[in-house]
Formats: C-alpha cells, sequence, structure tokens
C-alpha cells in the first residue's frame, strides 16, 4: 500500500519543480512559466489588433502553437507527477490551466468556436498560483482581510446604491424619454449607476431642465456617497494597523533607547532608566 | 370592548404571517412577497425596452394583472387583520403599496394615465420592509448612523458646493457663452456641478482658452474638495469604531484620575468625586 | 466730541435691525433679505434662458428693477446708520454690496455694459453674512479649520500634480498631436488635468496605442493619488475629534450612567458606584 | 595636491551663488532662475499654440534663445565653478539641464530635429532644485513618506487592478466587438481602465444590453475600490500623525505594565523586567 502511495524518485523530483519554489530548480521553473504566461497573454492582445493579425497573422499563430504545447506539455506534467490526479484537475487552478489551454485545439475541431480562443485571457489568472508560491502577497492578504472585515457593510451599500439606481433610473426614464437617449428604464438605470459612479460616458445625457435638475442631484448624491465605501475601508485599515502596533495588547508604551546593559547586554531601556530591568545593575548615563 | 379589540383567530394567524416573520409561515410569506416584488420590477423594467414589448406585449401585460391582482389581495388582507386599519393605510408603507399597486387599474379608467405606469417602480421600495424584518440590516443601520452623526457637516458641505457652483456658472456663461453649449445660466451650473463631481459628460465642454482655464479649476478644486465628505464620514466611522470597542456599551464617559479612596483603596474616580464611589468614605482633595 | 460720535436713536435702532440679529426684526430682516437675495439670483438665472426672457422679458425687468431699488436703499441704509461708513464701504461685504447692485444703473449709462450684469450673481455671496449672522455656520468653521489646517500639504499636492500635468500634457502633445484634438499644449495641459482629476469630458481623446497607453497611466495616478487629499483632511478630521473627545485631557475614561443620587440629586455615576462620589451617601441599587 | 583641490576665490563666490541659497546673492539667483524657468515653459507653451505663434513667430523665436543662451551660461557656470565637473554633469540635474538646454542648437544643426523641442519642457522638473534649496518642500517629505510607507500596498492593488482590467477588457471584447469601438483587446482594455477609473471618456461606450451590464459591474467596482488606496494612505497619516504627537520622538516603545517596585515604588516597568529600572531592585515575579 505503502508504496503505491510513493511517487517514483523522478515524479517526487518534477513534484517539487512544478508545485514548488523552494529549490533553485522550481524558482527557474516558476519564473519562466511566469514570463511565458506573460507573453502568451500579450500574444491574444496582438492578435485581437487587426492591423498587426493581418501582417503577422502565421507568425502570432506559429507562436501561439508553441505557447500551447508548452502549456499542454505542462499540463501533462501536473496530472503525472501527483498522488492523487484528481485532486488537482477539479482544483480551480486545475480548472483555469484546462480552460486556458483547450480552445486552440478546440478551434480546430470544431467550426465556429474561435469565439472561445478569448478565454485563454484566463491564463493570467494563473500568475496568481505564481505569485502565492513566491510569497508576493503578503499586503495582498491584508488587503483581502481589510476588504473581508468590512463586506457586509459594503454590499448593503451596493445594495442601497442599486435600489436608488432602480428607482432614480425610471423617474429618469419617465422624465427624459426616448430623444435624450433614455429609451428604456434598464438604459435608464445604466446611465444613472454611469452618472452615480461619477464615471459618465455622456454618450446619454439629459438635455430638458428637469432632467438636467434629477441629474445634478444623482451627481451630487454619488459624488457624497463615495465617501461611505472609503470610510468603510479606511476605518477598517486604521483599526488593523492600530492592532498591529500594539500586538493586541492594550496598554501603556515608554519609548525605550538602544542603550545597552554593560553587566548583561541587554537592550531596550526606559530613557528615564538608571537600572538594567534585567540584572539590575547600574547603567551608564 | 376588549371583545371587539381581539382580532378573530384566524385574522390573528393571518397578521403573524403577513406582518411578522417569526414562524415558518412568516418567513415563508416574506420570501415569497420579496421574489413577486423582484420579478414584478424586472416586468416593468422589461415593458420599457421596445422591442421585448413588441414581441412579448400579451406575455407582460398578462403577468403584469397577475402580479397586480396578487398585491391587490395582499393589500387588502393587510387591511383586514389589523386592528387599526387606519394605521397601515396612512403608513410610509401603506401609501407605498397603495400607489405601486393602483396604476394599472387606473390606466383602464383614465386615458393618458399610462404615464403614472411608472410609479410602480416603488414597489422596490417595499423591499425595504421585508428585509426590516429579517434583521438584514443590522449593518445598514450603523451606516445610517455615521451619516446622520455627519449630516450637518454633510448639509453646510453640499450648500458651499451649490453656492460655488452658481457662481462659477455664472462665470463660466460670461466667459464661454452660447457656442460652447453654455446657452443659459442654468445650463452653466449643471455643467459646473458636472465637472465639480468629476462626472464629466463631455456634452458641454469649454472651447476658448480662458473657458478651459476655469473648467481647470473648477476640477481641481472638485478633486480636492471630494477629501471633506470622505474625510467627515470616514472620521465619524472611526469614532463609532472607536466607541464599539469600549465594550460595545454606549452611553457617557467621564475622565477618571489614578486617585485612590484612603478608607477602602479603591481607585477611578471621577475628578470632581469629594467622596469614594464604593465605601462612601471622604476623598482627599 | 462724544455727542457726535453717538447715532440718533432712529439710526441706532435701524442699525440694530440691519446689522445684527438679536431682536425679532433684526431677525425678520435677515429672512426677508435671504429670500430677496435667493429670489434676485433666480432672476439673474431666468434672464439668462433665452426662451424664459424672450416671452417674459418685461416681467423679469419689472422685478430686477424692484429688487435693485431694494438693494440700493439698504445700501444707503447701511451706510447711513454706521459710525464710520468708511470701514463698511471698503470692507469685504460693502464692496460686495456695491458691486452686485451697480450693474444695472450701469447697464443704462454705458451701453455694452450689459456684460456686467453677470456680475450681480455676486448677490449669492451676502448670503454668507446673514448666516454668519445666525450662527448658521458653526458647522462650516469645523470644516474650515480642518481645511486650514492641511492647507500647506494640499498646496503642495496640488502643486506637484499641476507639474506633472505640464510635463505629461507635453508629452501627449508631443505623441498624439492635432489630429486627436490635441492641438497645442496648453490644450493638453487643460486634457491631462481633466484626466488626471476623472473628469474625462472625452471631447478629446487619444486615439494612438502610445498616447492610450500614456492616459491610462495618467488615468491609474489620478485614482491613486485622489487618495492623497483624502487622506489629509481625513487625517485632519480625526485628530479634531480625538481632540474634542477628551478635551485635550489624556487619561483614562469610565462609563456614567444616569442614575441621580438619592441624596444630593447628583447625576453621572460609575456603573460599579455604590455611593455618590459627590456626598458619600449610598446610592440605590 | 591640496592647492589643486582649492577653487579660486571667484569660482567659490560662483559656486555659493549657484549652488546655495543662504546668501542673499544666492537667494537672488535662485529667485530669477526660478521665474526664467517658468518664463521660458510658458514660452514653449505659446509656441505650441499655432495662432499665437503665426503672428509672434520671431518674437517667441527671440526670447527663447535669449533664455537658451541664459541657460547655456548657467550650465558651463555650474561645470566650471565645481570641483568634480562630472559630479554635477551625470547628476540627475545636470542630465535635465543639458537635455533641456540643447533641443534648440539641435534643430538648425540636424533638419527634423523639431520634434525634440517638446523635451525643453523638461526644464519645469529644474524647478524643484531651487524650492528644495528654499526649503519649501518640509511638507512634501511628509507626503513622500507617507506615500513611501504605503508603496507595497499601492503596488499590490495596481497589479490587481490591472489583471482585473486585462481580463474584464478580453471580456467586453468578446461581448462588445467592433460596432462599439472595442475594435481590439488593447482597446478594450484601454476602455475598462477609463471606466473603472471613473474617468468615462465615451469615446467608447457599450450599446448592448449585456456590455452595459458588464460595464455596470465594472463601474460599480471601481466606485468601491477606490476605497482602497484612499483607506491606505489615511490610515498611513492617521499613524504618522499620531507617531508626531508621541513627542515627535521616533524610535521603538515597549509596553509596560502597571506593577510598581517594591524598593522604590517606581511604576512602569517592561513586561520582561526582573529588575527596577530606577533602583536596580527585585521586582515581584
Amino acid at each position: 500500500m505503502k508504496e503505491e502511495d510513493k511517487l517514483s524518485p523522478w515524479k517526487n523530483k518534477l513534484h517539487e519543480i512544478i508545485y514548488e519554489a523552494d529549490t533553485p530548480m522550481g524558482k527557474l521553473f516558476d519564473l519562466i512559466l511566469f514570463f511565458i504566461i506573460i507573453f502568451s497573454v500579450i500574444l491574444i492582445m496582438l492578435e485581437s489588433v487587426k492591423s498587426i493579425d493581418a501582417e503577422y497573422h502565421y507568425v502570432l499563430l506559429t507562436l501561439e502553437w508553441i505557447v500551447t504545447i508548452f502549456f499542454t506539455i505542462e499540463y501533462i506534467a501536473r496530472i503525472v507527477c501527483i498522488k492523487k490526479p484528481k485532486n488537482y484537475i477539479f482544483s480551480f487552478y486545475g480548472i483555469i490551466d484546462f480552460l486556458s489551454t483547450i480552445p486552440l485545439y478546440l478551434s480546430y475541431i470544431f467550426v465556429g468556436s474561435q469565439v472561445f480562443l478569448a478565454v485563454r485571457a484566463l491564463r493570467l489568472l494563473r500568475v496568481f498560483r505564481i505569485l502565492k508560491l513566491v510569497q508576493f502577497l503578503g499586503e495582498a492578504s491584508h488587503l483581502k482581510s481589510a476588504l473581508k472585515a468590512s463586506r457586509a457593510k459594503i454590499i448593503v451599500f451596493l445594495f442601497s446604491v442599486l435600489i436608488a439606481s432602480v428607482i432614480l433610473g425610471t423617474l429618469m426614464y419617465w422624465v427624459e424619454g426616448d430623444e435624450a437617449g433614455f429609451t428604456s428604464i434598464p438604459t435608464s438605470i445604466y446611465w444613472t449607476i454611469v452618472t452615480l459612479t461619477t464615471v459618465g460616458y455622456g454618450d446619454i445625457a439629459p438635455i430638458t431642465p428637469q432632467g438636467q435638475f434629477i441629474a445634478t442631484v444623482i451627481m451630487l448624491l454619488g459624488y457624497g456617497i463615495i465617501a461611505v465605501p472609503t470610510g468603510i475601508v479606511t476605518a477598517e485599515f486604521g483599526r488593523q494597523n492600530k492592532d498591529k502596533s500594539n500586538d493586541g495588547e492594550p496598554g501603556r508604551y515608554v519609548h525605550v533607547n538602544t542603550q545597552s546593559c554593560p553587566t548583561c547586554s541587554k537592550e531596550g531601556h526606559r530613557d528615564d532608566a538608571t537600572h538594567c530591568y534585567n540584572c539590575g545593575a547600574l547603567l551608564n548615563e
């Protein structure tokens, strides 16, 4: 039984390289993978620019095939070198890996499936796995925890904004009508959110005085309530900073200097200390 | 007398289901009502989309009638099962219920009253009653109290913004004139608020160098003063967080000094205390 | 000498009514003045709307003359009932009063001086004097002190934004050129500020890929640095709140309840107090 | 050797004037330089305005030559009066000085190098050197340190925004297509950032209902996450303010408990202290 559980040595080696980032080889693999992912995303972007695609179609296609084959090999390697392949295949990143590799093959099998080529952009999500490994995202976890702590408030806020948008949007539809571009209630709601979030495309804009008046109210509303999510998150950050600065332990704090005890070498004495807090010996002035 | 005051058992039961959310039946009723409200609001939206209305007019109308009849029955039931119907009818939600149910009937009685169909969107407000019942809005009350506490400051802020907008708008009307779209002072004020709130539709935009210069000043002003509402609300949230950390117990707080009672040694007396709060002995001056 | 200094009784009375707001007459005068100012500003706005002016030109003109005469009388009254008229005439509000009253007269004396009619909008500034009298602006002073305290930081911030705008604007002029609307460096700078402040009219927008890339950088920059004024003002508000909450006196605080001493009626006892801090008598449980 | 190191007296004098701002002459020089820089930047701007350039071409060119010659002399003087010219020439400001002086000469030597005239706008950066000298930027360093302290969080935030923009931009390209202006993935990403940062030009705007729905989500996202940089920077400012209130004395702080020395009754010992910092006696465990 135990024999079966163990991977053969070369699989073990491969697992270390692909899934971990502690060995030089593992780090190198992650670095290469990182750049290939970025490169492949740039490829997808360039393909979508008509003028570039027209001129370099075959170059881009060849490079895309090379990248796809590399990702295919990587995908197979990931399955081979793990003890329980199902754990990988049905994990979040396993599905992302599969979805971002398969479209090119599908575009040859099924005519008209070219549209799925855009799915390849999901490759970018793979970058997060690499960044996770190399502990780049220490700060992100801090951000995440602040957002998580204020999640309930943010949901209530967004919900209120949505309800206000529906009611104000309906009002604007009723006030402005087709001429100004408020052709239906959903469109009006879309416009209301465009205005409330201060995006303001201008593709639709009120033309009647009443419409402009309501728009003014919506803008001032949006300008004012942007304070709410900001206030929520800021207060949360402030709270976290405070927690961190006193290790969660409330109480008084005094300033300590860098002087070290001449007897026991202990550092961190109060500025007005005359004796070492550790051994009781006299400190130098 | 007392007999009259009491509702018959089935009315009591109905009251429990409709007005409360503590029984399984009451919860189920609220849940169904919630989805019917959302469904009816989506109906109103779809009706307003010309292409959809053209094709599915009769389907939408039939569904609207079903929803309206359901709301009518609900409205009558609410009146029947309450001891003092007036309390409900003239309450905020009673009026909303009435206004959002009646338009469809009116559109058949009075020709040309179709415009009032938009009033049905007020149904959305009914969602709040349900959410209130199920205690979803705990967080909202937190938001609300923060906004209420900083209300005076926000009103003064908005008032200052409005006065600045009127003066700057008049200035822009004088500087830019008709060509650039500044056709009247109200329109110029509208544009000023569009700019100050960083919405920036672009339907009206300055074209003369002087106009663009003033616009630049307005933008920088708007970019800077957005800090004010944010600062107000954030400081309020921060204060609330701090209050909460004071054991979550709201109330008054007084400063206590480190003096200790000469009789019982209890510490933590008010600065103006002359007697110990614990044993009643005289405190030293 | 002293006789000269003293105003005759009716002038004293007038001074009390016009300059103060402590007597019922003084309050009434301020209230009437407030509404006349608002009314006259609305008049100026309506005049500027072509369609309204065409139809009601003489009504508006007549009303404007009534308002102007009222303001003229008020201006003279203000000069008459003050001991040192110069103090008033050359004060900020004295100049505002003069400038906002004279244009209508000038428009008859000098042909072509109609353009100065817009100056009448300055009347709105007079509203502040009234609000000041009635102590409405308590909150405003709080806002003002917060803004004043962070003034130096805000100026440095705006200065940096301006320098960045000039350099980025020149870059965009060089990159985009005339076609996209970047016709001169000042126009490009205008566009940069429109973008940096997230206003985004869209009257000018980059069309080349490089231009769009730089625009993206400017937007992200603007999106990020909006945090700076907000951070400054918020920190300032937070500091003020904190100062206020402990009267500048650091130390411990305990919760006090609303119980009042049965002996001496003193309120504000600690929750765990058994004796009155004032007289030492036993408190009720 | 020492003789060589020393500059001749007049060079010393010149060095004092040009590089320092402690003497009246040095201050005057900086002031003059400041205004010439501002003046020359305004010249560059005016040159770029076609209508002004057409009329005043020779005036502007003459003034530009005067300014350039002044800067050339200044540049040479800076090299002459310094002990190690290389230190200046290859310093940041040395390169800026060179780049912002040379273009006018180059435009005569190489035909077609007029495009480099825009490089002269770099002169504006020179303003910072002057401001540095006169200690104007005390506040700026405060801003800078707050931004530096929150740099890591801001980079993670921007990185996340970029990845989200690439994925959402690809999605919009797939959903909207060419008609609405989403002609390629890079353009779509550009639009996504325009929307996410609430700039919203409106040069590209979604027209399909699905596209407008996704746009709505992006806007609300952008409206919400603007809270993140604001929260980061505000918390940082708040922390700095607090640190400053700790007597403006930077350093380490340790938690002290309320234990008092059994020998000398001094309070405020470190939690891990075994001896009194005042008298050196053993503390109780």
